[in-house]
């Protein structure tokens, strides 16, 4: 495996692998990878010659009350991983380098980012956007594949991505759980053990919720407002968001259908986690 | 010379000739051509094995009480022109397949677009920079050409493609001109008799500031006063601004230097005229 730090250097491994005739996938990653981040990458060498993994904790998409600072890096033992899952090149560049001074141009998809998780974190998305654009002009990919864990990211992505025309094919893979259902996440290693279990509710309300459906249930709202009570009798959480909504166009989903998504935001203590299951289906 | 005006076919060529190993330089327009547009696609035609010149009027960057209905329109005599130049592409898509339903993706440079022509005009060159991000995906040019006419637009695209890494190379056409001296522009079909001859005073006022220069001023505030106190006394003119800038970070340019540019924008009748040169050199 190759590991590229410069953006022109990256730029022209893309150009020879292309004119190679060679199709890229992109995995792109902020690091301090688990199980979740290792099936992406199997995910992506199933469909594609060669696999590009970037490693960027990107500035750009933390708000300054945000973990940017504290955020875990561990690039030794990530490189080792990303190594053995037949990765072709792992990209890390530097925030000087994606950001040099004078940078001053945002990707802003509108709508889908002011909503949910746009709501406590204004220009995060602005910066996911901007950064994955950025990405995939240096990458070049065919593919990129996407974790359903951040389900609204992967829908402003893909809302770029069409609106942008770009040739970039969006996977989005499955959301990778710990045994007992937590849904993989660097931030959960902010976790005190007594946090660790009761981080559990998260994963216990979407299957209260998609039990509910199984049941019967239609009613989004009425979803919503079980699973809310449910958190919130678990104690000691902070619920920043739950709702039902369309899949693609986030927009509140009154009567379930094929494409609704249950997803929710809490914190537990200091540490913010999201979660999401299809309800139907 | 193909005519393709779907967007999935303009891509499908592009990949068969990137694969093919030709170089593409595309030449972005708004159509009812001028010699200014043809001496771009000569340009190109040196540059390039494979020409595509783009012709969409593009609704995103026109404001609600701008020129969009009433813009020229000649698309038979356009096609013939861009025929005779050797171009291997006119595209021409429609504003329906390029701003579908729900569009709602923006490509925003900050700080280069809130000054000049973006103080009159707001929104506008987000409409710029957006419809060339989809040209590019598009047409994946290796190079394009554009007019230093809108040398603000230059600035904000060669900013942009910086910013997001874009591989394509931006190449700057000096501006074409009439006989007298008149910048060629599509909004030159607007002016009647007498606002033609009115329209005169843009070019003999850069000319002025250029004379000052050689003789040896270097105050750009100075400059900028004597140009404006000539447009003025040519009477019966509207002034939106004249500028000494640099041409590449747009800042105010209190010092002239090899870079700093003389930049107007005057609205004779109804029609808002824009010019521009640089003051040394």
């Amino acid at each position: 495996m190759e590991i590229i730090d410069s953006p022109r250097a990256m730029t022209a491994w893309s150009d020879r692998t292309r004119a190679a005739g060679r199709t890229i996938c992109l995995v792109p990653t902020m690091g301090f990878l688990h199980d979740g981040h290792l099936a992406l990458m199997r995910r992506a060498r199933e469909m594609a010659g060669k696999v590009v993994v970037s490693l960027f904790v990107n500035p750009m998409q933390f708000g300054p009350a945000e973990d940017l600072a504290r955020y875990p890096r561990a690039f030794e033992r990530d490189a080792e991983l990303v190594g053995a899952e037949g990765v072709a090149v792992l990209f890390a560049p530097t925030a000087e380098e994606m950001y040099p001074a004078g940078f001053q141009t945002r990707v802003v998809v509108s709508g889908l980012t002011d909503t949910l998780c746009g709501l406590s974190r204004p220009g995060h998305f602005d910066g996911v956007t901007t950064v994955v654009a950025k990405l995939f002009h240096l990458v070049k990919p065919h593919l990129a594949v996407f974790g359903q864990k951040d389900f609204q990211q992967l829908a402003i992505i893909k809302k770029m991505v069409i609106d942008l025309n770009w040739d970039v094919g969006i996977i989005a893979h499955p959301i990778v759980r710990e045994r007992d259902g937590l849904a993989m996440s660097s931030r959960n290693s902010y976790l005190e053990p007594a946090e660790r279990r009761k981080a559990l509710c998260l994963y216990n309300s979407l299957q209260l919720g998609r039990k509910m459906v199984a049941g019967g249930e239609r009613d989004g709202h009425r979803v919503r407002e079980e699973v809310q009570q449910y958190i919130v009798s678990c104690g000691d959480v902070d619920i920043d968001y739950v709702a039902v909504v369309d899949a693609e166009t986030l927009a509140d989903c009154r009567t379930i259908n094929d494409r609704s998504l249950l997803a929710l935001a809490v914190k537990i203590g200091r540490t913010r986690l999201i979660d999401n299951t299809l309800l139907a289906g």
